[in-house]
């Protein structure tokens, strides 16, 4: 039986990338500073994966999401011409990454999802940063679990564990909702039920994978009404 | 700048005494079972402080609050001539404490607060205790912060910081609602602000103490509705 729905969240939940150069290009407007910022969200983005397999790999201590965004944005911006920022504006656009808008379906799907089981996020953003965003996209979690409560990064197999002990259940009573392939086995792995989602326009052009569901997930669903529809919420 | 106010939730925010004796009552009416079911709410509570010390001083490891509640239970039924409870009644009894019901301002009051600042639990209940409690009770909790969380129960100081820390700011900008001064006292202690609400008949009869405000707490307040109020929310 399940309990608990826990959400991947960038992607799954938010569109980061329109979000993310919606609020660049209205900086670069604001501030007279052209560049290509389509191509510094997909660039920044790019380097999150990596940077986090640092940390899982035990190259280096535990690190925040919030510190390795904080560190890919100095890595990136003299590639941008885009030195020239200040630290206050670096802050902000680090900022940037809690107030993502939410896809259209995914408020009223999580609302009607939200009536029959828990919902929480399982994702690997901070604490805070998962907190601000629920607010300013009105995610109506009932819990948030994030990287910062394991100290470590999915898929690293604390992550869902350690969701499912909080929850006081066995992961069997757990399902996983995301839009990628790879989180979803890691989570089936450690005994989790799964739902795909597919978000076909995560990465715009660049989107290379995760069209659609590569495995026999217990549900494929178009969006979060579809998945509601389907768990007969 | 207050960004998040974190709520003790046992007496603060749910009325646990009326809510188990009427959930007990229900129980003896149901099963035939007479008993003096206020005064085992009572002695229950009564265990709670004893119990979570003795994980507090070291003399035992980290032990969740539910199995504490469990042990408790086990122990006060048969001086309650109770003890021909079965295990599933007894598993029914532990998880009365999930299902509290809220004090009547405390929706109201956290629903004006919620538009203004992250708020959030800083229980020495679990994160399913909460979770299920909030939506039981209707509790809009931006983020849960428990025991379960940070492996120790409140007054640690790990549990004040650990909560600052996830939140990513500093003590000072997070303030403890509590109707426990010596909750108050602790969280003061590691840098919170502080705000006091007078639940007089927590405790029923035998309260003996957190009438009033024993020190000068930032906000003292009638109801969750006056705090909004005094708030500006």
């Amino acid at each position: 039986m399940i309990e608990a729905l826990l959400f991947d969240v960038f992607g799954t939940v938010v569109d980061w990338r329109t979000s993310l150069i919606r609020r660049f290009e209205r900086f670069g407007r604001e501030n007279g500073v052209p560049a290509d910022w389509a191509a510094l969200a997909d660039d920044w983005r790019g380097e999150y994966d990596p940077a986090m397999k640092a940390v899982r790999d035990g190259q280096r201590p535990w690190t925040s999401l919030e510190h390795l965004h904080r560190e890919s944005l100095d890595k990136l911006l003299p590639r941008h011409s885009l030195n020239g920022l200040s630290e206050a504006q670096r802050q902000e656009f680090v900022l940037g990454w809690h107030f993502l808008d939410a896809w259209p379906d995914t408020v009223a799907g999580l609302n009607r999802l939200k009536k029959k089981y828990i919902i929480g996020t399982l994702s690997n953003g901070g604490v805070r940063l998962l907190t601000d965003m629920a607010k300013f996209a009105g995610l109506p979690w009932d819990v948030i679990f994030s990287s910062d409560n394991f100290r470590c990064y999915k898929p690293a197999a604390e992550v869902y564990l350690g969701a499912a002990q909080l929850l006081d259940t066995a992961p069997q009573n757990v399902m996983l909702v995301a839009a990628h392939n790879y989180d979803l086995a890691a989570a089936r792995g450690h005994g989790y039920k799964t739902a795909f989602v597919a978000r076909a326009g995560e990465y715009g052009p660049r989107q290379s994978r995760d069209f659609k569901a590569e495995s026999d997930w217990e549900f494929v669903a178009k969006d979060f009404e579809d998945l509601a529809s389907q768990l007969g919420t």
